[in-house]
């Protein structure tokens, strides 16, 4: 996917894209940290923990302002929520889930995403048997119902669990609706306009590349 | 991850690890063009296909050897089996799933696997609700025979769909047991020894990934 967003200001300095990459692990790991009570974190006891040099986290972590002040470390929540602006955590995005089969299911029920500010607020599906039924209180709908929901419901991010098949078309239904933002599981590329964001989790791909380096490995 | 393995050799050339990722995806084209009864096909056509240029392509794919001919194009079957051999997918790859819910069972359902040699032998849950049941004619089995298992079968895989809570130690097991590569889609870094390859599919850093484009897109 093209990213066509490469730097984002934030209080007049630039953050760089492999900066940003590499925030939504330290958000975890600060979030944990969070869970646990701990207040500060130096950044060497950080960079211990995450598996990457004191000097990274330092420059990495200074874009976010003078949180770590020599020998007191880094403000953990102060840090976790400054990360969540960044990375547009302080908003809600409610979600919609086209597909209500097992991965469809997975992801409803995955719990890590409501505490990140992400809110799944129906699935979609042409199944009889699953229209109808609730995941976590959350209702399958049938699909002729998405127009009518759509009118009703702000909706930031459709996640397509759906077959290749019938991915593409789905997709380009839902732009003709007004959805700005996929999280594609389809084994397809949509190939939509431009101003569509798409985040593609291709399962088929990344588990070739598992065994691309198991076999270099031998 | 680190990937200490930056270079491939095939027939003495080096490739190199950018063109390494993009192969599942030519793989995935060359694999559809197949099904589709394609014999044939310019690097200009596949560009357009694929959204790269051809000159890409062209530079990607002169790795396998002098398949593309002016006039002539690529040979798709050969093309598709050459990527399939540094991909290891002439290899089976046995996987076992750690983790029989709904994202474990979405991905024994998931028929794309089978047919890149890849083939899930068994799920292993704590359940007993789970225990016994067959999905697509894969048994679940109490994670108790895991070790007989083992003892029984060549796994190559396990893919961890288990809470982050318990994948750490249930990876640890594992490693004890004789496994060498996992597929982890749980939460957490599972910091294991050096020789062990991991992939990791962090489902919640990629919808943040999503939120961040979306929000910087605004």
């Amino acid at each position: 996917m093209a990213d066509n967003n490469l730097e984002v200001k934030e209080n007049e300095k630039v953050i760089s894209p492999v900066v940003i990459k590499r925030l939504p692990r330290y958000y975890r790991y600060l979030g944990d940290l969070l869970k646990n009570g701990v207040v500060r974190i130096s950044s060497k006891e950080l960079s211990q923990k995450m598996s990457v040099t004191a000097s990274q986290i330092r420059q990495d972590l200074n874009n976010f302002g003078g949180f770590g002040q020599q020998g007191y470390g880094y403000n953990v929540e102060y840090l976790y929520n400054e990360i969540g602006k960044i990375l547009g955590l302080d908003h809600t995005n409610n979600i919609i889930i086209m597909g209500a089969g097992n991965l469809g299911q997975a992801l409803a029920n995955n719990q890590d995403f409501d505490s990140n500010g992400f809110k799944i607020i129906g699935l979609f599906d042409v199944n009889p048997r699953l229209i109808g039924i609730t995941v976590r209180g959350v209702e399958v709908y049938d699909i002729d119902m998405l127009e009518d929901f759509l009118k009703n419901h702000e909706v930031m991010i459709a996640a397509l669990t759906l077959p290749g098949t019938k991915a593409t078309k789905v997709a380009k239904d839902l732009v003709d609706m007004g959805i700005k933002a996929f999280w594609n599981f389809a084994p397809v590329d949509l190939n939509l306009p431009e101003d569509i964001t798409v985040e593609n989790v291709h399962l088929a791909e990344s588990i070739m590349t598992l065994s691309y380096r198991i076999h270099t490995k031998k």
